[in-house]
């Protein structure tokens, strides 16, 4: 019998749930929708409906430890959803508690948000095994973040500690999606890389790069890597700024927690050097003697397809180690 | 026999040692110079001397259970202070191991850096009771802090952690002390308001301004304060600059950590509502919707006067409590 956990990902159009092991490896994996009509309980009975059969699946083959979920807005303290703008769901959602109710015989149920997960993720399963102070930085839509310190993630008074993506980086500067001006995330998520590559093309007039002709709306941040990769001077001065940008931003959590290691996770990291190095680069400038070169800037090793469910189950072993 | 434990602050120039109750009371107290030879061997006799003549003088009274000491670039995993730039002490010195040799008798000896050993006195002594994730500022000649989560202090992967004063402010700013500009510590230490009040007399050519017939070197932070109880205009926008440029340091901590409070400890704090006021307005418009109206901004319970050597103090309970 296999120890596993399951790893349930709540997005706004689907929620994936798999079963993974103690090594992080998917077993088994499906995915249903996240309602739009905001049916609490018809969506914990789906939940749990499913759960079972993938278990069912599996019989005589594992030994299920708990459920580990990683949602938006989630409060890691009360085990609900509160007040998600992307999700349908009304006001605060109990969702730990619905679960419980809905399958008594699960050991474990944790849930926080999808930042935080890929952190544990991280710690359990990836690169940062052994590490007991580090930092995640998720860069997708938007920035998120989870700060591990002594070997447990920083939740804070109210469950919702680790929203670096919200430090100020440029006062007055771009407008963010929560509606105040000039954090990181507005400037380091895909997104933010977008519209850098859009500044860029306008001040310098760029009619001759490879990212001149895509609409706003058609641009992705692989387009922006596909043509740094061809050497594009535009694409390639995104990444430099973004790495600039981004440094500011490690120095100023590596000054807040002083972590051995940040992780960045999510799309524009398959960049690779092309946005770590000048990450790098940056960053020493930007740090107290004390922090000077001793803090790794790494890439994540959770797999990008997989990540979610498996750093959601990933709470599991923590509460396990917990009890 | 009442408990006691031993705090010592060590200075650029003196080194103030003292008695201290569980209940934060100083019994006894004094101070030695700290050496500008940068001689540690007699100066870990020195102290050793001084705090075997302290509790003498107790004698019968109190049960020592231990030595709390606050240092600059102190260590508090290695127990040592670390090419601290105001201290005489060359490279890297093992205090706590010569204080324990010193004095085997001692049960727990610590040491910390001066802003993380207020941060413990709130908690142990003061304002932050009870309170389990929080942050304290203390801002003074420099601005630093201590970050309280789960219970204790955040020391982070290598014992530094909590700079919140070199935080980025402004980008491209004021030079800060420590080489980079822009840091929170060159607009909100006692010496940035300064600062910020020379630069609003030249933009305001404000010759009326009580400030105005003051030197650079000899205007002092009193001197602001002074000022803005009388009213005058150029003292009042220090303040409100000041409020609004720590709201947004603040704003930046508690996206990072979540805490229910942040304490601030030093001179300015004197000024009372005329600085917590503006931070606690402008703070509002800096926070994500989950944190606003959440976070007590507090001015430390610390006694001016004492809190060096009674947050010092505070290291041993801690100690006792993890043994």
């Amino acid at each position: 019998m296999k120890k596993v956990a399951l790893g349930i990902d709540i997005g706004g159009t689907n929620t994936a749930i798999g079963v993974v092991d103690q090594e992080g490896d998917v077993l088994s994996k499906t995915s249903i929708p996240t309602p739009k009509d905001g049916n609490v309980d018809s969506y914990v009975a789906s939940i749990a409906a499913t759960v079972r059969e993938l278990l069912a699946g599996l019989k005589g083959m594992v030994d299920c430890e708990g459920i580990g979920i990683g949602a938006p807005n989630a409060n890691y303290y009360t085990g609900n959803i509160e007040h998600a703008p992307n999700l349908a769901f009304k006001g605060v959602v109990p969702l730990v508690s619905l679960l419980k109710s809905a399958m008594p015989e699960m050991r474990n149920i944790a849930l926080t948000n999808d930042a935080n997960a890929a952190a544990m993720g991280e710690m359990i399963y990836g690169g940062a095994k052994g590490m007991k102070n580090f930092v995640m930085y998720t860069l997708g839509t938007g920035v998120g973040s989870g700060i591990i310190v002594n070997g447990d993630l920083v939740y804070g008074h109210d469950g919702f500690a680790g929203e670096c993506g919200h430090t100020m980086l440029v006062p007055g500067g771009r407008a963010c999606g929560c509606g105040i001006n000039g954090h990181l995330e507005a400037y380091c998520s895909a997104g933010g890389m977008k519209r850098t590559a859009f500044e860029l093309l306008a001040y310098y007039n760029a009619t001759d790069s490879l990212l001149a002709n895509k609409s706003y709306n058609d641009l992705e941040s692989k387009d922006i890597y596909n043509a740094a990769v061809q050497g594009d001077k535009i694409a390639l001065k995104v990444f430099e700024i973004t790495g600039d940008y981004l440094a500011r931003g490690l120095a100023d959590t590596i000054h807040h927690t002083s972590p051995e290691a940040i992780f960045l996770f999510g799309g524009p990291t398959a960049a690779g050097d092309i946005l770590f190095n000048p990450i790098k680069e940056k960053l020493e400038g930007y740090l107290l003697a004390t922090f000077k070169g001793k803090v790794k800037i790494l890439p994540s090793k959770l797999k990008l397809g997989d990540a979610a469910i498996v750093g959601a189950s990933s709470l599991v072993w923590k509460e396990v180690e917990k009890a």
